[in-house]
């Protein structure tokens, strides 16, 4: 395939690098420094261009630059109609801290508004019932599969990782509670998954690493 | 522990029950049936009170309701100050569509207005570039990682399915484009992960099925 690449950062030219050396004809373009997009090519066997050049008789163009650019390339880029562009961007502020299309708030924050004095801390929301129910007739795996929490309050996540260890799963830290403005919509992730696609309500989710640090997330961190 | 069951439905019936099994002091509380209620707390071998009954003297308080009911559960179950409280609530809509704390639109949805006559498919934003330099480096594992995708165009669905095949991913199919606003937010967990909480940034997920349709789910559906 020919394989255009807007936006040729980290993402886009560690990708548009896989698929040069997957056999594809790849064409980066957009990238802060012209030097680096040729060294980028060379090193890839791919080529560089503009991005006109890289959407011109693309079979797919890869979309990789920051939120903040889409409009910049956009328009570069020219006429997209008909073209098969796949989108790899998040809409993030400059920090890239938060999305800037999406929620700055989240149920468990207006939770901890709504109770100042209790000691919240989110969990079991990415795991839909049949999964525990499936844990708990002892349907599970080794290595256990991941249970994401997340809250302010150390004593509380030590208690509600205990409380996930005796439900079958490996707890696994996903910092304050401010991450439920992610964590929640993950759970309509998993709940996409559980009940709208194949393969049946019981989903478990296990994240891990490449490279030899593949144990250590495997510890609380609370 | 002591543990009261605010909400004894799906989730707080199977996770309390799994509680008590294990040897926690369970109190349900909280359901629309009373009777459900008695026999739920009969079969685990737990108690079945009111919402108060179920905080007073807990370690523990699991807050298992519809978004809907928070208001009211919480007003019966009285004070909570000091109380650890465990959260599985996600803010959603009657139906159970939609986060109504939380974004209506996404990143993906914008790009698709903009461009109303490209084919447009979202993948590699759950990605961390490491990660795809890890697996490019042959530090993959059997099986692969997933990763999701997500649109309106089957075939730009291929296409996609077809490169994240060659960046050593399996893609697993999220559904249509209006997932976004769901998988952007996971993204960031996804990043939550990799760059704030221990183990290195390459990291990779995979989502299971327990109880004999694991298999099912490895096959992508465009």
């Amino acid at each position: 395939m020919r394989i255009g690449i807007l936006g040729s950062g980290r993402m886009g030219g560690t990708l548009g690098s896989i698929w040069a050396r997957a056999g594809h004809a790849v064409t980066f373009s957009y990238s802060r420094s012209p030097a680096g997009l040729e060294r980028l090519a060379r090193e890839a066997g791919a080529r560089a261009g503009t991005p006109a050049e890289a959407v011109r008789g693309a079979d797919a163009v890869l979309l990789a630059v920051h939120w903040s650019r889409i409009d910049d390339v956009l328009t570069q880029a020219g006429d997209l109609d008909g073209r098969i562009i796949v989108n790899c961007c998040v809409p993030l502020d400059a920090a890239d801290r938060e999305l800037i299309v999406g929620t700055t708030t989240s149920g468990a924050e207006l939770l901890a508004e709504r109770l100042p004095g209790a000691r919240l801390v989110s969990a079991f929301n990415t795991a839909p019932s049949e999964a525990l129910a499936a844990l708990a007739r002892g349907w599970g795996s080794a290595p256990p599969p991941h249970l994401l929490y997340y809250g302010d309050d150390a004593e509380a996540k030590t208690v509600a990782a205990g409380l996930i260890r005796d439900a079958g799963y490996h707890p696994l830290d996903a910092g304050p509670l401010r991450t439920a403005r992610f964590a929640e919509p993950f759970a309509m992730v998993t709940a996409v998954l559980a009940y709208e696609q194949p393969g049946g309500p019981a989903l478990v989710y296990r994240f891990d690493r490449l490279g030899g640090e593949a144990e250590e997330t495997d510890e609380p961190h609370s």
